[in-house]
């Protein structure tokens, strides 16, 4: 068992397969050497079953953080019934998008996790070109809107260092950063985290590797000089 | 059967009934009388099969607005994978929200449901209190994002018809407009249109009655005379 990798798998599957097989398959392969799992809305449209999702929370490990990322962005009681299920079948961490605000909003959903031990994860800024449309100008509202919410961590953008930089000096310890866009987006593996992120979620690069173990195996030598030098 | 209806029926089922059947109840009450149908994440997640939204889709007259709210807000290809399912059952309107931005965003979603037949509808603004802290500061913005992506909807909220009445002036006759928060949020049948907005989604006022025909017939002699004086 490897303790202490940074590395969260993102379960994007393509098309034409059984997505729990698939699912399953990588995680498998990889459970005792990554931190954790991140499914999305692609996915869940596409299982046979929502109870298929019990299958595929109890493969990956007891402690693994197990994320559902929805990137929720709607009124406080739409989102406590779309995660419901998702906690029924074992999932314990839920994306959710700061920018709408924590009244009414983000504050119901929190409040709903943790009575159900579960944590929220906010997104402060995306990968894509579109995130600095609106989304930059406001990167410091949305910090605050998540701390205030008390969120377990939020979510930057590996591909844009100096964003995660800058809410690392804004929040300090108080949250945990997650940061997407390794690989095909166009960052390295350990390029988050010497930003100051604490997991970088990376999928294509492991999940359509032929060898998706030898490839975590390798990210996770990656990440320990960093993680040395912090 | 009745032309010209502004109302769109939100179907939100409450917890404990079979959510097919519940909608299919008031889809064959209702659909003579009404514009159309919304279904939302809440829905989805419990449905037994993605299979089954082709029986509610056939149940929709053929003109009515089917209309799938997600609050989608991710980067466009992954919205365009969580889409797919939909347009592949009959639906043919996607809410998504317009903070994402339209490059490598809204862009990419528009594209697909466009060349799809189907149609983009962006929040601009919502009707729960935390929509004050981040989104209202730069509704202008959100707007010329929807305008620049060519959406052919607006959402703004029924709460606040200061909010779409600044819409309806921004954007002219470009894009609809599409208000959710008419009764136990707030607003009356009526003082959206009034404000300026094309459709009034109504949820529970509608599905939570004794006699949900019946409450359609008069909202929408309500809504006449809003018409009438536009």
């Amino acid at each position: 068992m490897y303790y202490g990798s940074r590395i969260i798998v993102a379960l994007d599957p393509p098309d034409g397969v059984n997505v729990i097989d698939w699912c399953l398959n990588i995680v498998r392969e990889t459970r005792d050497l990554v931190a954790g799992y991140k499914i999305g809305l692609p996915l869940v449209v596409r299982l046979n079953s929502m109870e298929d999702l019990s299958i595929l929370s109890k493969a990956m490990d007891g402690d693994r953080l197990k994320i559902v990322d929805l990137k929720l962005a709607d009124i406080g009681n739409i989102m406590v019934s779309a995660v419901k299920p998702f906690i029924h079948h074992g999932f314990n961490y839920f994306i959710a998008h700061s920018f709408i605000g924590c009244r009414d909003g983000l504050d119901v959903l929190n409040s709903f996790l943790r009575e159900n031990n579960a944590w929220l994860i906010t997104v402060v800024s995306m990968s894509h070109r579109g995130s600095v449309e609106a989304m930059d100008d406001v990167v410091e509202k949305l910090l605050e809107i998540s701390v205030n919410t008390g969120a377990w961590g939020v979510v930057a953008p590996a591909t844009r260092p100096e964003i995660i930089r800058f809410v690392r000096k804004h929040i300090g310890s108080r949250a945990k950063i997650l940061s997407p866009g390794i690989g095909p987006q166009g960052a390295r593996p350990g390029d988050a985290l010497m930003a100051g992120a604490d997991y970088e979620i990376i999928g294509r690069m492991i999940t359509r590797s032929s060898d998706p173990r030898h490839v975590v195996e390798e990210i996770n030598k990656i990440h320990e000089s960093p993680l040395r030098e912090g």
